[in-house]
C-alpha cells in the first residue's frame, strides 16, 4: 500500500479522490501497489464527505508521516503551496500538482529541490487540464528542438471569444454568461486580461528552453477591449480572433507573449472552439505537432494530476529525464522590439490620407474588404511595437488595433 | 558508447542515422552515453554514403554481437521483419520500429518476447509518423478508460481528399499529381485503399484494448470511388468527406474500421487537411484528446524512432507499462451489424417515391439541400450494414452511400 495526501480539497482535489477511486484497479496495476488517500489537507472540514475523517488542518501531520510518500497540490497560488511543496520534497517525499501559478514562479527552485532530494516534481496538470503536454515534452521530443510553440491556452476566454463570433454577442454580455455557467470566475481578471495562460507559456517556455521566465517579462493582454467590429472585421480578413500564448525566437532570443491574434482560417488553432484548448509545438526535426483536448475541467484535470501520481509512485516518472529549470534575467526579448503584422481600423478616416500615412510607418498596407461605412480598416505589416506606436500616437483617430499570428 | 544497428537503409533507416548525427548531444545527454550506428542491415550498398562502410548483407553478423544493444527496423514489410526482430529480442536487444505492418500482424508475439527476455518493444513511429501518439497513451492516459478512438491516419489519402475538395477535381485527377509529388506510391492501393490506416487504427485499438483484432476482421474501404458530386454533397451538409479509422464500443464489442466518412465542418477532424494526420482519443475521465502532426515523412518519423531509440537506451522504457496484446477471435463487432448514419445519392429518382422507399428503412430521411437536377441526394440513419444493403439492393438507382461520421 502507497499512502498519499492531498493538499486543497476543492475542485480538482476532491476530483483527485475520486478518480483513484473508480480506476483503484488499473491504477493498482500501473503503480504495482494500491494507492490510499492517508490524509487531506485543508483549512475547512468535510463532515458530509466519505473522506471527511481523513481531513487535517496542520501540514506537519502530514509532512512527518513517514509513510507518506507523495503530496497531490490541488491547492492553488504561491503560497503557502511553494513552502509547503519544498517542505514535502526536503523531506523526499514527491510532489505533483496543477497549481500553474507555483510552477511558472518557482518551478526552478521546486525542480531543484526534488532532484536534490531524489524525487519528482511533476506538473502535467499546469497546462492544458487533461491534454497530456508535459509528458511528450519531456519524452517523445527529446532529442528534438523546439523552436515554437503556439497554444490556446485558457478555456474561459475562448469560451467567451467563440461566443462573440458565432452568436454576434458583446465582451460584456459574454463573459456575464461564462459567469453563470462557472466557466468564468466572479472576478474574471485572471482568465480574461491572459495572466492564467501567461502562466502556461512561461512553464512551456521553461520546457523549450530550460529558462523559466520572469513573469514581469512575459507581456500579456486582455480580451476585455475586443468588439464586436474587431470580430467581424477578422471574419472578412479570413482570420478569426483568439487569445493566444506564444514563444519564438527573435534573433535568437525567446519572445513570449500572450495576447488576442488574429488566426488564419486554415490554420488549426482557428477550428479550436469553446473550452477546448490546443498547444502547437514547431519541432526542428518532428515539425508541428499539436495537442488538443479539454483544458480545465474537474476530472480532465484531476485525471492528469492521478497520471503523475502513477508515474510517480511507479517509478517511470524517475527514469524519465526531469526537467531543469533555471532564471536568468534579460533572456527574453524586449516584447517592444518583436515584430508582428497587425490589423488597425480608423474611426472616421479617408482612405487616401490614411494609406498614405500608414506606408510611412508599414512596409505593406491591405485595405480589409467590405469595412463599415465611415471607418478604413487595414492590414499593415511588418513593425515592432515601438514603430507601431509611432504611428498610433501619431493620429486620433485609431480605434482598433489586433496583432496577426504568424 | 551504447552500439545500435537500422536494419532497413531506406527513407526512415537513413532519416535516422541522420537525426541521430544532428542530436548528438541531445541524444547522449538523454540516453547518458554516446549512440553510434554499427551496422546498417541492407541488401544494397551504399558506396557514396558516409556509413557505407557499416553496411552488411548478413544480419547474423549483427545478431551474433553483443556490442549490439537495439535494432532499429525501419525495413516494412511483415517479412523478414517478424523473423529478426523475434531473433533480436530473443538475444535480449531492445527493438524499435516504424513498420506497423508487423506490428499490427505480430505485435503479440513480438511484445511478449520482448517481456520474455526482459527487453523493449517499441512502435511510436508506426502510427502518425512523429505525433507523439503511443508513449502518451501508455503513460499519461495510464488508469483512464479509452471508449472511442478517431484518426485521420493515411497522409496520402487526406492530401487526395483535400485537393478534390479544395480545388474541385476527380480522384485520379489528384492520385496522378500525389505520385509525381511523391506522396503516393507506384502502387498505391495500400493507402488508397485503406489498408495502411487499417493497420494504425488495429494497433490503437489493441493499445485501448489489449486485444490485437485479426486482419480479416477489420473493414477497409477505399476512397477510389469518391467522386466530386460526393465531395460536393458533403458540402452542401455542412460535412467533409475524410478517411477516418474508427475504435468504438458497439454494444460493448469493439467496432474497428477504415472508411470515407462525412464529417461535421465543427468536428476539429475536419480542420485537419493535406498530408497532415490527427488522432482523437476519447477517454472516460480526461474526454476528449487529440494529436495532431504530420504523419509521415521522413524526418518527423524517423525522430520518432529516434525518440524511442532515447527511451530504450536510457531505461525509461523499462520503467513505464509495456503494453500486453493478446488476438481473441471474435474480439471485434461484426461490422454488418455496426449502425451508422448515411448520405445516400439516387440517380434520376422522383423524390416522392424515394422518399416513401427509403422511409421503410430508416427512421430518419432528410433531404440534402442543394442537389443537382434528376439526383435525389438524403441524410438517413441509422442503420446497419445488413439493413443498408437490404434497401440498396432493393432499388437500382442508388449511385452513392457514405457513412457519416458519429
Amino acid at each position: 500500500m502507497k499512502h498519499i495526501a492531498i493538499f486543497g480539497y476543492g475542485v480538482v482535489g476532491g476530483g483527485v479522490t475520486s478518480v483513484i477511486e473508480e480506476n483503484r484497479e488499473a491504477i493498482a496495476r500501473a503503480v504495482g501497489d494500491d494507492v490510499n488517500v492517508k490524509y487531506i489537507l485543508d483549512l475547512r472540514d468535510f463532515p458530509d464527505s466519505p473522506y471527511g475523517g481523513r481531513v487535517v488542518h496542520d501540514a506537519s501531520v502530514i509532512l512527518d508521516d513517514p509513510e507518506i510518500r507523495l503530496i497531490a497540490e490541488t491547492m492553488g497560488g504561491s503560497h503557502p503551496a511553494y513552502e509547503l511543496s519544498i517542505e514535502a520534497l526536503s523531506r523526499g517525499k514527491h510532489v505533483v500538482t496543477s497549481n500553474k501559478e507555483v510552477v511558472a514562479n518557482f518551478g526552478d527552485q521546486l525542480l531543484a529541490c526534488a532532484a536534490e532530494h531524489g524525487v519528482s516534481y511533476l506538473f502535467e496538470a499546469s497546462v492544458g487540464g487533461g491534454i497530456p503536454v508535459i509528458r511528450p515534452f519531456l519524452t517523445s521530443l527529446a532529442g528534438d528542438t523546439v523552436v515554437g510553440i503556439s497554444g490556446i491556452l485558457n478555456g474561459t476566454t475562448n469560451f467567451i471569444l467563440s461566443k462573440m463570433k458565432s452568436e454576434k454577442r458583446d465582451f460584456s454580455d459574454v463573459l456575464a454568461e461564462a459567469q453563470v455557467l462557472g466557466y468564468a470566475e466572479r472576478d474574471p481578471s485572471a482568465d480574461v486580461d491572459g495572466i492564467d495562460a501567461k502562466r502556461k507559456i512561461m512553464i512551456l517556455s521553461a520546457l523549450a528552453t530550460g529558462v523559466l521566465p520572469e513573469d514581469v517579462d512575459v507581456y500579456a493582454e486582455s480580451i476585455s477591449k475586443i468588439t464586436p467590429e474587431d470580430v467581424s472585421a477578422a471574419e472578412r480578413a479570413g482570420r478569426v480572433i483568439k487569445l493566444v500564448g506564444s514563444f519564438r525566437l527573435e534573433k535568437g532570443s525567446p519572445a513570449i507573449y500572450v495576447c488576442p491574434q488574429m488566426v488564419k482560417l486554415d490554420d488549426v488553432l482557428a477550428s479550436v472552439n469553446d473550452v477546448y484548448n490546443a498547444i502547437r509545438v514547431k519541432c526542428s526535426v518532428t515539425g508541428d505537432v499539436m495537442f488538443y483536448g479539454r483544458g480545465a475541467g474537474r476530472f480532465p484535470t484531476a485525471g492528469a494530476v492521478t497520471a503523475d501520481i502513477v508515474a510517480a509512485l511507479s517509478g517511470a516518472a524517475a527514469a524519465e529525464r526531469a526537467p531543469v529549470f533555471t532564471k536568468k534575467s534579460g533572456a527574453v526579448a524586449d516584447f517592444d522590439k518583436v515584430r508582428f503584422s497587425y490589423y488597425i481600423r480608423l474611426a472616421d478616416a479617408s482612405p487616401s490620407d490614411a494609406e498614405e500615412d500608414l506606408s510611412r510607418y508599414f512596409d505593406r498596407v491591405e485595405c480589409v474588404p467590405g469595412s463599415p461605412v465611415g471607418k478604413a480598416e487595414y492590414i499593415c505589416g511588418e513593425a515592432s511595437g515601438k514603430e507601431l506606436r509611432a504611428f498610433t500616437s501619431s493620429r486620433d483617430d485609431v480605434e482598433s488595433v489586433i496583432r496577426l499570428a504568424e
